[in-house]
């Protein structure tokens, strides 16, 4: 299809310069669509500025006529937040070329990176000054600083590290009249009014376009204790959770928990040479970490006295420590397979769900029952983060039904699952965002009072409802 | 003086009783004033409700008439951000009934507290589970909790475990309107759209009422190494702090910087006993504590090995570690007069600031050479979280100097300070907030696009102006 003149990308090209505003369908093809495919849409064009500066010229441009902006990163996310609708009215913003990593400071713990960088560069900008980035994520090849910003991702160390927001010192952030919220300091304490870049981080691009982040750093691990360990049930998890954080503190890193039905998957379509680590059968399976940062003290004795006091009190069946890097990375790779082994096993219906730690067991088991009465044989693959209340608490159809029957039960499920969720005062996206896809559920869930707020934030902060439009809160709640 | 029959009152006496609703100046003298005399106020009314449903009720009462409402914690604030101003017009809301522990779980790591708590029951109820709730400060006798969220405080430990902010999982929030903001889960993750807590939390009581909160707890700490330091100068604590962080991680709970002059102070004016640790007449002192949670792993060699190699490197020129309990707290006693001490050696012009970590040493000798420009012989009380880039950054008068001489100097030393801070990208309140004494300041130096948000937002979330007016933003930024 040949295009039509358009004064606004005359005016991106103005600003950018014409091989950074693409509006051929094969030049926008991998802007325009999520990777869940959940989301085919359309753009108006890409635009890809090269500095805060051009990001502000642009956002100016749109906002002078009315057009929607879609800021977008790495677009790895899962829910439809970063990418156009099918309209071609909207304009990606993609911050891809903005890949300066600014500062990186050791003594302050502290490095300013623009928001196109990937999390695997954040990661290796710290190692070069002898610091740990903590955020791991399965994405980090292409998640960028920007998109973890904005989503506040999680990953595999919140445990003991925080989301992205705990990790956030600062930020550069473009409003929708193209003015600069320049707040990028490293510092660990500053009081002087509210503080704004939170509304940013976790914000989806709603509220303005992170350019530039200053994270924190942390001291490098030197050991990593993993373990693999049977647990009696869910509840036993949990306990042992606590015995291990009350023994080795913040150390304890990743804690997750891994249903049967996660492994067995797991066993039948994972890679040659993959085995269940204690044979022994157990429904239930936890895998941690237990990193140290000290070369002078070793953790190990700690972490097997807990061992030893939770299998007397009956609350582990077996365990097995990693006793080398690779049998740690072997360890890991079973729960890192999970998701593409459910994949590989057929269709599935998936919940990205938290409740507080102590409820994961009523969680499992209320879900578990509500499931298995709503649709009988259906198979629950439950594993994630119980350290941080986190369960990707995904089904697979019942054996021998046909894929169609068991996705015509894709609503019940889902409303099954999140009213048991709520129940328990907990998250239906714990660690995902809200975008497109989750919007329903949000309205129905969320506090009126939590959305009136947050309306209310948004109109105050982007009147002309310029920023990702529709996403998170839908226009009728915030349209000027 | 005999009160006028108050439709207001009657109101307020209908909601919570006659006993709760206090007008006699006598009874009224605790609330209206703040503890460093800086703002004699007066009340309409001081209001003491005994639940959620109460404050809201209240707030409602208050919006209805335009009377502003005055939120209290402990009334510990240092800013003038918690007593009424002088004209009789406003009514103090306190929360010092609510004060149930409404919940503790060791599972959890959580507890939730009503606002009227002290943040010493906090520490209590943590310990009743065997849990640290970390926050630690001066003032937590009488420093509630509704105080601490609302102004952000920080403390002694926040190098280890961060501001109020990073403890605080959950809030509920009276607004403006009398709605109730209930967010008070005990969850780790929650990415369901902005994250509303953080505008209360530091906004000074500007936004609505915090009436309970959620905080994290921790693992209780079973060693603690502290040590006592002279160092070459203020780069050599620095880069020490440096060491110590790549060798023991987090464990490194508080780092503080001691100049010569505040030692000096403490020694001429505080308990017979108190004496240089180290004899050393050297200028700088640290104060470091490293706490391990394990009984299993002594910290102390690590720390041996850090202060060896310090040493070498000529960072560090003496030390010596607390060998008991005893030796740790009378090593913190010298760092924790030296507030009292240099109020009985004189006046003192006073600074809470914070920069980037690494810029501290040039911090202090752009900031000492200009006070001494400016001022020959004026004596600087320097001392602080250096660990967080924060100096409490005082002077004291030259010696023989009149005190009227040297208060004169006030606005041209507070200038001279807060320009080289605010060169350095750094905060002129740290800790204490904005409130009322730092409001010209403020106002002053935060760049005007933040000043606009924070104006939007408080417009969007109190547009009648109820809470707090006048505090932190001016009132012709956000009235309605």
């Amino acid at each position: 299809m040949p295009n039509l003149p358009d004064p606004l990308v005359d005016e991106l090209i103005a600003i950018v310069g014409s091989s950074h505003v693409l509006t051929d369908d094969m030049d926008t093809a991998r802007y325009v669509g999520d990777w869940r495919r959940n989301f085919p849409g359309a753009a108006r064009a890409v635009v890809r500025p090269a500095t805060t500066q051009e990001v502000s010229r642009v956002v100016a441009a749109c906002s002078a006529r009315r057009v929607a902006v879609v800021p977008q990163g790495g677009n790895t996310g899962l829910v439809g937040g970063s990418t156009p609708d099918a309209t071609r009215r909207e304009v990606v913003l993609s911050l891809d070329r903005m890949t300066a990593i600014r500062r990186v400071d050791p003594l302050d713990n502290a490095m300013t990176l623009e928001a196109g960088c990937s999390v695997m560069s954040a990661q290796a900008a710290a190692v070069s000054v002898g610091r740990l980035f903590p955020l791991s994520l399965a994405s980090e090849g292409s998640a960028t600083v920007g998109g973890v910003v904005s989503t506040n991702a999680g990953g595999e160390q919140v445990l003991r590290y925080g989301n992205t927001r705990d990790l956030t010192l600062g930020l550069e952030v473009v409003l929708a009249d193209g003015r600069v919220l320049d707040s990028l300091s490293a510092l660990r304490k500053d009081n002087t009014g509210y503080d704004l870049k939170q509304l940013f981080i976790g914000g989806e691009g709603t509220l303005g376009i992170v350019t530039a982040a200053t994270f924190k750093l942390y001291a490098q691990p030197r050991q990593v204790v993993t373990a693999w360990v049977a647990v009696r049930d869910p509840q036993a998890a949990v306990e042992l959770l606590a015995l291990l954080g009350t023994a080795v503190g913040e150390r304890v890193t990743a804690f997750e928990l891994i249903g049967r039905q996660a492994l067995d998957q797991v066993l039948a379509h994972g890679t040659p040479g993959m085995r269940d680590p204690l044979d022994s059968g157990s429904g239930w399976a936890v895998l941690f970490d237990v990193s140290e940062t000290s070369e002078r003290m070793d953790p190990s004795p700690a972490v097997e006295d807990v061992l030893g006091m939770a299998m007397e009190q009956g609350l582990v069946l077996d365990a097995v420590l990693a006793r080398s890097v690779q049998q740690g990375r072997d360890l890991w790779a079973l729960r890192e397979h999970i998701p593409e082994a459910q994949r590989l096993e057929g269709p599935s219906i998936k919940h990205d769900i938290s409740v507080a730690v102590s409820r994961i067991p009523e969680f499992i088991a209320e879900a578990g029952a509500a499931l298995e009465a709503l649709l009988p044989g259906v198979r629950v693959v439950c594993f994630g983060h119980v350290g941080d209340g986190n369960l990707h608490y995904n089904q697979s159809k019942p054996v021998g039904m046909a894929d169609s029957d068991f996705l015509r039960h894709v609503d019940r499920v889902h409303n099954t699952v999140h009213e048991i969720t709520m129940a328990m005062n907990g998250s239906i996206s714990a660690e995902h965002g809200i975008g497109r896809l989750k919007q329903a559920a949000f309205l129905q869930y969320k506090p009126p009072v939590a959305i009136d707020l947050m309306a209310r934030i948004k109109k105050a902060i982007d009147p002309g409802n310029v920023f990702n439009p529709g996403r998170v809160l839908p226009c009728d709640l915030v349209n000027p």
